[in-house]
């Protein structure tokens, strides 16, 4: 891994950058209370909701930022990621937008519904066997073939200070913030998040929170440097990548603490969500909920906004339903 | 039944009443829009999200106007009601807001849920056997023991004028409608849009949207009169019950037309606006977009409202997903 130092440190002046380029390509999306919330946590929620982002979550903010931030010459050669998720389905669709070519990388295992998700925005999908060294390999292929500029889902500060726009406008859609609770994976959204809030709203803590079935950052937090777990398991399926060295550069520095919930709570808090709040979103964006209801005491009487980071889940497999 | 020359007709000066009496109470629900649903279906629509209304759905508009106009001698003796669906939450959520009993006859083999969320606002459930005779029996008793005021599901013209306060947000949220479309059970809904819209803007047409398996609606605005069906079946839940006079009013007077869809369209359309919307809504909700999928011709280039109703679902029962 590269130390942090060989790489570019994305800035506000970026966000600000990306949020005038991506503009006419996302939603502002909009932040929805629910009052039944406020009283089971104590706290005042304010859920800033992705899930009704274009592609279905916060992603395409950064693959919105990369693709329309390439000179034309680069941008006639396409773009190119590895991704089975919400990252390969947004750069797509930017890609799309700006009408060129996007190849995305995915095990042949992956569901088929995200693959046709891929292609209905006009990427093209090409498979490798679910290993490491499989995908590295076609991507390799992919790249050398094309040419296409690679854009990393997480770890590329095009990306992070897309991410960033989201807490801008949170910030600005809701006055005098104690605390920002996101999910982390791959640190994307958590560094942006930092990126924006310790420059606009420095008072506000970034609390990130996991799966503790995946918590690789919680503990890379504690021992000072990143721990990658090896496969991990959690329904919690966006956040099982481990942090890269730029988005440790943010956790490490602005993060005021990492907190876990278990496998039931996130489902608990999921479907909690959902019957109460009356929208569809995934297992990774109900792990905040789930951490503030295990920390009452961190949230009690504070302004706390929370990110809904996407919406695309598989509505045949529920995971409070046996199938 | 009686003949509509009995009852009080509302007008839209009630509609403006109610919905200054109620404000304080419900919220101005949003619109949002699907780029995809607008290339699906080649219009442009605008969904009024009363899924995101309290208690759930819009029929705390009505239950809030019946419940905040009663004279303070009337409201110390409550309010009652016989309803298993959203209109029994809504009553008594409203007369929780306004600190008075409210009594809900129930069949007693609703589903628990539906129990356990009427006593959550602080009403009563009274159970009775699952008949007509059965329920009027207890009903009866119920008032002749309280002195409650009845708050009908629909056939009551403070009922109606509360329902008509969403037409007349939907207007000054969206200019230039060409339609509505809303789904029609009882009618109260129906009757609400009606009369608000033939004052506020009486070149939009209102379309009424009902399932092919409880299309009694449908047979009577055919028939010329009131048509009731014999308890039928449809996953829309919502809309089993026949019109009465007061909402046959406004139907044969201001309805444009009344368009039915199948079981397995209904679900269809359910899945297509969680999926792509992210909300998570009731199958009764489902049914303007499935009857405008089915009439495109109707509806193409047209700026088309669309209520959806309420989002009190069975999550642990999904119509798409077999158990």
């Amino acid at each position: 891994m590269k130390d942090v130092s060989e790489m570019y440190i994305p800035t506000y002046d970026d966000v600000v950058a990306a949020n005038e380029r991506i503009a006419p390509y996302i939603h502002r999306t909009p932040v929805l209370t629910s009052s039944y919330l406020n009283r089971l946590t104590g706290a005042e929620l304010f859920f800033k909701c992705e899930n009704f982002q274009k592609a279905g979550a916060f992603k395409v903010r950064g693959a919105s930022n990369a693709v329309f931030g390439l000179s034309d010459e680069q941008a006639a050669r396409g773009v190119a990621t590895h991704s089975s998720g919400n990252h390969g389905l947004s750069l797509s669709y930017a890609a799309g937008r700006r009408g060129i070519p996007c190849t995305v990388v995915m095990p042949r295992t992956a569901p088929q519904a995200k693959k046709d998700a891929v292609k209905g925005y006009g990427g093209r999908v090409v498979e490798c066997e679910p290993s490491t060294s499989s995908r590295e390999a076609v991507f390799a292929e992919v790249v050398a073939e094309t040419g296409a500029e690679f854009v990393h889902p997480y770890n590329d500060p095009r990306v992070i200070a897309g991410q960033g726009t989201c807490s801008r406008e949170l910030a600005s859609q809701v006055e005098g913030l104690d605390a920002v609770v996101a999910p982390i994976g791959g640190g994307g959204m958590i560094s942006g998040s930092c990126l924006t809030l310790s420059h606009v709203a420095p008072g506000v803590k970034v609390y990130a929170a996991e799966p503790k079935q995946a918590d690789d950052a919680a503990r890379s937090f504690r021992a000072g440097h990143i721990i990658a777990d090896d496969a991990p398991e959690t329904v919690a399926d966006g956040l099982k990548v481990p942090l890269k060295e730029l988005t440790w550069h943010f956790v490490r520095n602005f993060v005021t603490d990492i907190l876990t919930a278990e496998e039931d709570e996130i489902v608990a808090a999921m479907k909690t969500i959902w019957k109460r709040m009356k929208i569809v979103m995934e297992p990774s964006s109900a792990v905040p909920l789930a951490t503030i209801l295990k920390n009452k005491d961190i949230f009690a009487g504070k302004r706390v906004g929370v990110i809904i980071t996407g919406g695309n889940v598989d509505l045949d497999h529920l995971p409070w339903i046996k199938g």
